[in-house]
């Protein structure tokens, strides 16, 4: 039986979803082209050294290998570093602002049955050197009408910025480590355990009730004013201006039906400078992509930039989307002797787009079931009578 | 500098080349479609057991590495053994014959510097559960098919049959030893040491010219009846009337002027049963795809069943083709103030269907180098004066 299976974490794509799959790829890369964001591919393997430690994925996530010359290697976790490395040596001479784009599988070890896919195709863009908040507008319309293309109607953009509880924890907690505890519920969602572990902090009852009231602030951009009444650092300010900067933008692009403001959103714990974001199916309420700005990733790559992006998860997103693809299929049987005949007619069908399996009778063992499985069936048999 | 490296043999996609891959896969599947094959995707890690043991590719090749449960994991070095896979598991309802098809990336590690890739995408056909010689007529004919409407105009496809040569060493050597050190003459394509083995070899001088004279069985279908006078066994005569009988229905298929008879054919040394073939590229020499019958693989997933397919090389075949696309991007620079308009303008224009980039121009560092990679550049800048 051991025959039949396959590592943890890894699928089989069967015809049907592959069928939806690649529409639902063209449609979304067929608007990140016309944004003129340029697609590139990189390899499935790179150096640990380079790509494995750059990345925003825990280590006991990475697929590792030694090469025959006694170096680790990686499968790609992710594909931001990946485009870091192709933008800062090969694209060397691209002036910036640079807009690339991919679709490809990374990979993500998995500890147990039946967990999350340990190889899914992310979908996604990085514009690179452009440090405006003009990059995020962009971006985030960008996925907006990329998710609109493939099919998706209803769903939510949450959008934070790292800087605003990064600036609130400094003035409430002034420590690093109690900050990082809380940023780790915030990361887990875990509003509960935030809200029980301010609660036992050594905290007057003022500064705990500023801790409590940042998980209030969800939902419309009027949310910024509350905001703003919880803190007093510059940081904290900067950050909100971004935030109604971005919003004003985002209205000019017309999607912000699509936005809610959560200054909740934390997202990768170390990876993320500056306004970020997530996105969610609402009939299914699963994360489908993400985003937002990392300013400091390009530095490790000797070409120092800003940057934003976006990855969606064509799999989750296809879930969400829920549309069934059976392609029809046709068939021509013939016989030896009506060979000829059965081709000429097999490719008219083919030429007026129409998918048909040609088979010749003595390959079949039973007709009838074989059949079945199509659409429609031409027969080229016995000496000129055809049946249709 | 270790920074921008890749580990050996993997390589970097960059947007042209990328563009012109993606067209040349989109024209290739968009054929395999239409004649009724249906694409999967398998993962790119599978169990050693599974995969890694039953492909035909050396296990010094293989990419390995070890998963948390302590199991041998291979990066697949062809799909031919994963789509076995599925065909014997999933798939296992599904009649036979059963015509599926793949457009994936292959892992061969490789031992030096410059040599050939170490990743490389496959776009391949298998017919499974039809052992008749109009599966094998089809899958070359599809071939040919896929190749010309890839923009592929010079090609020839050399077609043998593993079974003449077989028969032909055993009727003069004997022992399977001495056929096998021939036969890895022929796999390299080293007829000049095949030359000087032969006539090594202690035999009769009519024995010799036996074996020498199957070098020159390359040519026209007519070879076939050269090829007859050289042997006399059931089993050499039957694989040349299965040739014969193929050569019938590509006739009818209407291919024949890309064929040509080549029984030196050998390809991979132990997988092949039958009918083979390989297609080369005229202006550049080089091999761009193989295929053949493969009856034994199936057993080996408990389904046995006689098969056949090929699998085309498309960083090759674009080799080959020798086509440049450079995607034209045009360009909207703005102002914040005037960013309504040139949103409008920008949609129109992507509705349209042009790639265009909107760039606000505090996030371009020197405009005039900037713009220069635009085919078209349109200005929103102060107040209402539109330049185009």
């Amino acid at each position: 039986m051991f025959m039949f299976e396959k590592p943890l974490g890894m699928v089989d794509t069967l015809p049907k979803l592959y069928e939806v799959k690649k529409r639902t790829r063209q449609a979304m890369t067929k608007i990140i082209e016309q944004w003129g964001f340029q697609f590139i591919e990189t390899p499935t393997l790179e150096y640990y050294e380079t790509v494995g430690v750059q990345s925003a994925i825990l280590d006991q996530q990475l697929f590792k290998l030694l090469d025959q010359q006694g170096h680790t290697l990686v499968l790609r976790p992710d594909m931001t570093a990946p485009i870091a490395r192709v933008a800062a040596s090969k694209l060397y001479n691209n002036l910036y602002p640079l807009r690339l784009a991919y679709s490809a599988n990374v990979y993500r070890a998995q500890q147990r049955e039946g967990g999350r896919p340990a190889e899914f195709e992310q979908v996604g863009v990085e514009l690179i050197g452009d440090g405006t908040t003009s990059a995020d507008a962009e971006v985030i319309s960008l996925m907006v009408s990329t998710l609109k293309e493939a099919g998706l109607e209803h769903f939510k953009i949450a959008i934070g910025h790292i800087g605003y509880a990064n600036a609130l924890f400094k003035e409430v907690l002034g420590n690093q480590e109690r900050a990082d505890v809380l940023r780790r519920f915030l990361y887990e969602k875990n509003y509960v355990g935030y809200r029980e572990h301010v609660k036992g902090l050594p905290l007057s009852s003022i500064d705990k009730e500023r801790l409590l009231a940042l998980l209030t602030l969800r939902g419309g951009i009027d949310k910024v004013e509350a905001a703003k009444e919880l803190v007093s650092s510059e940081e904290a300010t900067l950050s909100l201006e971004e935030i109604n900067k971005l919003w004003t933008n985002l209205e000019a692009f017309g999607v912000t039906d699509y936005l809610k403001l959560d200054l909740n959103i934390v997202s990768h714990m170390s990876y993320y400078t500056g306004i970020l974001f997530e996105v969610y199916a609402e009939n299914v309420g699963f994360l489908i992509g993400s985003g937002g700005r990392y300013d400091h990733l390009f530095e490790k790559f000797n070409r120092a930039a800003p940057a934003t992006g976006f990855g969606l998860h064509i799999d989750r997103l296809i879930e969400a989307l829920n549309i069934e693809e059976t392609p029809q299929l046709q068939c021509v049987i013939y016989s030896q002797e009506r060979r000829i005949e059965a081709i000429s007619y097999t490719n008219e069908l083919r030429e007026g787009n129409k998918r048909v399996v040609m088979q010749e009778i003595t390959g079949i063992k039973d007709v009838d079931a074989f059949t079945k499985q199509f659409e429609e069936v031409a027969y080229f048999i016995g000496s000129r009578k055809e049946e249709l």
